[in-house]
């Protein structure tokens, strides 16, 4: 069986004296194995990255940006091949794979722009022949932790632009699903990267420990759920490191009664079912203000719902495909499961799929459940899975207060046709991400990505300008000369 | 004798409770009183501020912006008495109390400029008929704990910007000089701050403790020692807030061989001596590179420094005062006495210096030291008094080793009239604030203040645009109209 | 009778030679007269300005700011006497004077930022060991031309950030109203700027010739009609100066079937006879989509407009006062003629007010005219009266399609409740100011004011970000240090 | 012979009713023939372009930004071809040829970030519940005007960004060398620019006019000599067009005594005679300042210049190659006779340079004149050849004396290691390029190209930053919604 181990310095690293089973999640079986790095094999890792840090630093950001112009080209030219990987170790359907990619590219080409992004502040006279202008210089070796469900994208959210300011990288991605990210990683040292300016260990938290708590690392960049996001914070904080960390999400949608339903519901499909839930930016949480708006609401999704279909990564005509392990799945099954025993109503039900040749696969079917209130567990946590909750409100301000006395406050959505309803609603709403009439409203590439209240940790959000700040350190410079007398013309007279 | 209390909700409150003696360092006598607040005294303060916020967040920057052009004129009719205020308390001679206010004041006048700072990025057509948007919201209570060396100018770095991009504001300032701060406050209240945006209370660990661990504090801005700074920093970030803390300092001077000699002797004297040394920003280490310039330097120092006058700060003839404390004196003097154990030569020796009538003061004069080493605990440490010491190097590369290996990089300053010596040091300093024959480069008002290394815990620098960046979290809005016929005509039919 | 001279190097001068008269509109009585400048007397403006020029560019911007702190100050104690001067001479009443000041005194205030306005960019490394920067530097002497209609507002929009860039000023305000133009020129120098960077001539076009001609002038700034902006312009042009020159509008309102129609009218009030429509901003044709949204407009502004009262200056309670000249007044009323000739509907009749006691003032009252069509020659030009006049359409489109056919393209607004309206309109219309539910849609003074098509004539708009745009040039250093060994320890050998 | 036509809505178009001989220079024989189109011509590339606009205004960005990102990659992957394309009609060396092409691509680069540099600019409540955003929006049909001695580069400079801004482009190159120019466009229509994107029309001052006057061309960027750039710059204005026109240039290096004369030696072969002096930053004269830097940069100079090559485009071992024409030859021969005629001294003569087997090629060789002085015509206008001229000066100030005095003011340089005459020389000199020790300061993809004084017309400079704002312009949107009850539950009985 394959293992799939590190890239340090350029090279391939073995180092698979601890390994973990990868599996086919649409099949159910152990197609490949991950190595677990040691303590010794990470340490290397930060080592590579540590050397090749000062000539890094040094190349033109211009220069730099020539690497990732030609990155994005090679990431283009295997695409398929990318999407391939994804689907068959994470179980996403070919159409969501490329949209997860093209996400991630779009990262590469805000990267190519270093040139303008790390422009520094230039004052003239700040005081009588004084000037004075703040840098924006690279922080040294950076970590980036990243999840099972965006293989692809999320590491482009971090070591792209942490590269192009100046910095040298090491990535721990999800041992779940490996393969793509380290494909990636080697297209981009395909692109003339040098070596060990980007290297990616696997492991699990004996890797994660080492990132954190070495003092050459500067800065660690993390998306995961919230406990290990709060722990990775804090640990990192605790060793001197610079950290952002992304948790988890619990992201409502208010339908107003004015909204146009068909589209509301279009959306709506997309976003709470689509990677089978598995996206902090996921819809899970649909609320209804009016009884009418949500009787409407959920026979339309109901109706909608019929024709949607789950099943394995290689059909490209199925709308989602498995969870990622077959815990996941029994987890998401409980969390129906206790809905119903709390008094909601399962209005479609995605707990046993039929999967057809598929039968190990890790499959939940999309669900609908009405009738949720605040006080239900699979209110309060986020479930990961495809389904989709209906809350009813009286009014906007309810269905609002909602939203903001949830624990998390990654993304939010309104569908209204009204201007002064999206106003208020952008307005006042305790949520980092928000949607007008868009229903999964993750900011494109320039613009940055960041939740609110526990699902961030950290000052500043991820990928876009907020990441040009977050990997590099402002230095100050004020500069006088004092006058030699060499405009004089005794001027003659000096260095001779 | 006067106690000193609280500003809550625009009203001064008592709670004397607990209460600490307030210095005279000139005489030694202790002259007032300040409360020590309470754990409930403080959360009443910072209950004020949450009463506040919905208000104040809703008042459009440029409203908040007229309270800051009326307070700028009020700090400058009151420039004297705040001055005085300074001077009894902390010592500093008016010149050196007017410098610092005016330091202060040039913060006030950049948070006038909130209307502008505060703009958002906009992008139109993100995707087809589809535009985002970020802007930058207030955080909501935010806390500010500032040390006794400027009693004036840190808070001003401070809350004139948070309370600018909206959020209120509870400040615990140092209890050893607390007068001029609440005198600085209740000016800010008069300008026409809404009760409750501003508050101060006095206090110790106690009041500092709830200010990190209170959840509706959003978010802490501290200055002091580097330990202290650690603590609060992981503190504030374990209770889930933003956090700044910056720390202690050892800022070198090079000085070059080609620097004009009588420049830079004429500038350290008042980058070492001044204030006392009592500023993060001193600068107590001269590294000369090569014997021939160590020699010019040192004998010019001493020379330049027979004039120099310790003493009371009400006489506006003194270049400085006297250190906080009895207890601080006696820690300079340990550290001049451990350095010439060590084998230093004190060229000039302020351990016991006469000023005449102020028998019981805290004087430390004006201390050269020669030929200490980097193994010295008077160079690792801070001493924070009038002493400067004077290290030799062989050459510009080993003089920049010595500051890039120490624990700290607040500032630093190189005396040299050649481009290309400036241009690399300045490029390769481990230091956030640089200064090219600028002994004390204090970045601008409109420029950041922030170290590297372990003199500030943060992603973002103090006041300037990072302040601006740290006071408000990011938002992105992200907005489609779907289309429902209104321009064709048909629109007619809809609202009736 | 008084005679208005000039402000030359800080000094009042005479020249009256020629003068011209002034009058109160409100009486229709000659009050003062104004000195009207010889080519010398402008020359010596001019002469004064260049030579105060060199000191002033070399005075950091901080500094220059501090000016405009207290300018602020200056122009808020003496609010009142201010409304006063402009009252009597061009006939605004009490509260539209103050209005005008107060949006004039925010540019004032954008100005104290320009610390943070003239930042320039700084790219490290753009090649290997090669810094670039670009700075924005000040011109020289700029010289602002200046209407009646804001003797105190366009004349602010000028000269505040064009010296606070480091430029030094010569203005011709209007010769109809320059009382408190010059008086609050003076203030500016009671707040503390040096002789000559502010100068003031009054003239005719023998003044503005020599403004466009002499080379010692760098650029011009002009508000006014259409054809005197475009003459200014080329002119400016071809004498190798840098120009904007901002002419007439046509301002169309939107109204659509789902807007709130009492807010609508209401707001169209102000737009359309506040200070008598002589605004470029002023909102003179409403275009309402679909007859019953017209039928109601028109009925509604019937009925709003009875309580409007047209006045002497003097009266607080008077809604509007008096047009500028005799002149102006005839040409006013000739418009409403024509379009009745023309076939339009005259609803509500201003053509013959009655003000008691002001027999001889320029009165024209309050005017509303319906089935206006674009053929009417009152429809295209600007009539600078307070005038609605209403114009019905079939669709949005079509009334969108009006404002994009008319030669200037100055603000315009939407009446609507409904998002995707307003995106569209914000979108498509051809318009360089444009309004939602805003009837008047002029800039904050942090962003910028221009029109598009013929109401603007240059590239960058007036004040705002603009403006520091339009008063600096940028200049781009490229910086290399060849290596002389320096940093080796060589370095002893050098400078000697 | 070939003929070379037009490129129009994606097509060739011949129109050669006209036609002018296209000469290899190296060998002084007409290769090709260039079509001059007529009026109708010209006048069908620009419908072209106005029709292609709205579909091109309305698509998104990132997506125009897709387009040159493939332009970018077909541009790298045709640069040998292009190269040899610009070798053959205009004389440059290859690696010259390939320094201007990588510079052109600079620019592609810089407007694959329009995403990022389209942001407006957002302000949440300028007034209560009010918002304004300001964006930056196309202009519609924009033109370039381009000259012989840049064909790859200049044209890069202006359509990239225009189009990535969502204009629609219409160019007419130098009819001198064509070929590269047109090869170019149709590689980015290649990338997948739908048709009418981008037009060429070659042609002459026939084909101009009609740029300069057709009311659908609402901009146009010129590059040329100062005469041509004022008629294009005042005749676009009068036709109420925004332009910008950049001119021509006298580029001086001052040389310092204390300067590492080899290192500007060797810097300054390159800017004097690098594609034979025919560049508008062409380092056209040395001031020396002091007789004993003159003395030695002169024989230093003369001896440097010994291996220097003039010879065909084809041999890349020749340093510089021919000139344009047979008539550019004889003028800048002329221009040496005349310094020598007017007292200088011919240090080192290229009137007669003998390049074996290309007998008819239009060559001159590497010339070095001395002891030239301000009054001489040779120095007072561009020569735009090989040429370079010493001038001494007996003080710096005298020397920047000099460069002020010029009529132009496009690129200088200094060559010192003094920190302090830098800074001076920086801050003083009237020039809008500057470059310390870099002789020619060609400002990055990033910054952007202008020259100040009669160098260029316009208030923006060329490509990087301001060709944002200069392909764009302002649209301020100030928007507010009125209540209607929708958040307090009323909003049930809304829309229905």
């Amino acid at each position: 069986m394959t293992i799939i181990g590190h890239m340090i310095g350029g090279k391939n690293v073995e180092d698979a004296a601890r390994t973990q089973d990868v599996f086919n999640p649409s099949t159910g079986e152990a197609t490949k194995q991950v190595a677990l790095a040691s303590v010794e094999t990470v340490e290397e890792a930060i080592a590579a990255a540590q050397a090749a840090y000062p000539a890094w630093r040094e190349t033109p950001p211009a220069k730099r940006a020539q690497v990732m112009f030609r990155f994005k080209a090679l990431l283009e030219q295997n695409a398929d091949k990318i999407c391939e990987m994804i689907g068959e170790e994470h179980g996403k359907i070919h159409h969501d794979a490329m949209g997860e990619l093209i996400r991630g590219i779009e990262n590469v080409e805000y990267a190519c722009g270093a040139p303008e992004l790390l422009k520094g502040e230039h004052s003239r006279n700040v005081g009588p022949g004084i000037d004075s202008w703040s840098e924006f210089q690279p922080l040294g070796v950076v970590a980036g932790i990243t999840p099972f469900n965006f293989p692809a994208m999320v590491p482009l959210w971090m070591y792209p632009m942490a590269i192009a300011c100046g910095n040298t990288f090491v990535l721990k991605p999800s041992e779940r699903d490996p393969t793509s990210t380290m494909f990636i990683a080697q297209l981009l040292q395909e692109a003339g990267l040098p070596d060990g300016v980007m290297n990616v260990v696997n492991g699990d938290k004996t890797a994660v420990d080492v990132l954190l708590t070495d003092e050459r690392v500067k800065a660690v960049s993390f998306v995961g759920s919230t406990p290990i996001a709060e722990y990775i914070y804090q640990t990192a904080n605790a060793n001197g490191k610079r950290c952002q960390a992304l948790g988890g999400a619990k992201n409502h949608a208010i339908v107003m009664p004015d909204a146009d339903m068909d589209n509301a519901v279009n959306q709506l499909l997309g976003a709470a079912f689509g990677s089978s839930g598995e996206r902090c930016m996921a819809l899970s949480v649909a609320v209804a203000v009016g009884d009418q708006a949500a009787e409407t609401l959920v026979s339309k999704l109901k109706e909608a719902m019929k024709p949607l279909k789950v099943g394995a990564f290689s059909d490209k005509s199925n709308d989602f495909g498995p969870v990622i392990t077959r815990a996941h799945q029994e987890k998401v099954v409980g969390y129906i499961n206790s809905a119903e025993a709390d008094g909601a109503e399962v209005v479609v039900d995605g707990r046993a799929p039929q999967v057809e040749g598929y039968d190990n696969g890790f499959f939940v079917g999309a669900t609908l459940i009405d009738r949720v209130t605040a006080q239900m567990n699979s209110y309060q946590e986020e479930i990961f899975g495809p389904v989709l909750q209906v809350v009813r409100a009286e009014s906007m301000e309810e269905a609002m207060q909602l939203i903001n006395d949830h624990e998390y406050g990654n993304g939010t959505c309104i569908f209204t046709r009204d201007g002064e309803a999206a106003r208020y609603f952008s307005d006042h709403i305790q949520v980092g991400m928000v949607g007008i009439n868009v229903p999964l409203p993750v900011p494109v590439s320039y613009h940055s990505f960041g939740g609110w209240k526990r699902s961030l940790f950290g000052d500043l959000h991820a990928y876009g300008p907020d990441s040009v700040r977050f990997y590099t350190k402002r230095k100050t410079i004020t500069q006088r000369w004092p006058s030699s007398g060499v405009r004089e013309g005794v001027s003659f007279s000096f260095p001779s």
